[in-house]
């Protein structure tokens, strides 16, 4: 399995139009696109940068893994996103090599992709997320059915 | 001043041999060039993702910002790179924002590049380092001389 791209920075931020103004006043970057997604508990706005996103988290409820990680450790770094051909694969992959997981199977994420989480006491100390590329011939598609 | 690309992101590690088999077997990446700088108190390996450096840090002494950062919070995500045209623009820039910066002037990084630290509490929580682009028409090219 080998990682092709960074597909995105994630960055836990308190209030999503406050950190959107400080990223357009201070580095010139402005949204591609907005989106709240539910099923994650975040409202998030992803920042073009040459091909990566920054994708910028806001917690939607208390209960949402972002919002207790803000709880915990305040605004900052969250995880980072890895594009890989076949996540279904990544992660068989990674099962392979014992790596610790969070999602055992692939799952739906922001945009449309496939996306599956490794969780940080695998990968050391980085919480990463695996997002499908789009548009090459892997086994799961973008839109695809899965298992949950 | 605009933020064109994702120069890096910078990931602490205990233990840089150990850390470049992980990436190798869990990932497919190898290091692009490994390099130890010693005005940081670092040894450093980047891991070119699509033109994107996945940097691992290692502390070469226990007084350096890496093991201080270890010693608090334990390996994982510690900074991400901006690139810009100017360092010395940027700033500039960020000065006239008043966002609170550690370097406030371009100075040499590793890799030869010029680089300056933005500080977490003027960003969100996230260490930002600019590290300006090669080849392009800015005022501080690559090997320029600075101040200090």
């Amino acid at each position: 399995m080998d990682v092709t791209r960074i597909d995105q920075i994630a960055i836990a931020v308190e209030d999503l139009d406050e950190a959107l103004a400080f990223y357009e006043r201070a580095f010139g970057l402005t949204p591609a696109y907005r989106e709240r997604v539910d099923s994650d508990g975040v409202e998030e706005a992803m920042l073009d940068v040459g091909g990566v996103y920054i994708q910028l988290l806001q917690a939607t409820r208390d209960d949402s893994p972002i919002a207790r990680y803000l709880a915990k450790h305040g605004p900052g770094l969250h995880h980072v996103g890895f594009g890989v051909r076949s996540v279904s694969d990544a992660l068989d992959h990674l099962r392979d090599q014992e790596v610790a997981l969070i999602d055992q199977e692939p799952r739906p994420g922001g945009g449309g992709h496939t996306v599956a989480f490794v969780h940080p006491k695998g990968t050391g100390g980085v919480l990463v997320e695996l997002v499908e590329n789009q548009g090459e011939d892997g086994d799961h598609e973008q839109g695809s059915e899965h298992d949950r």
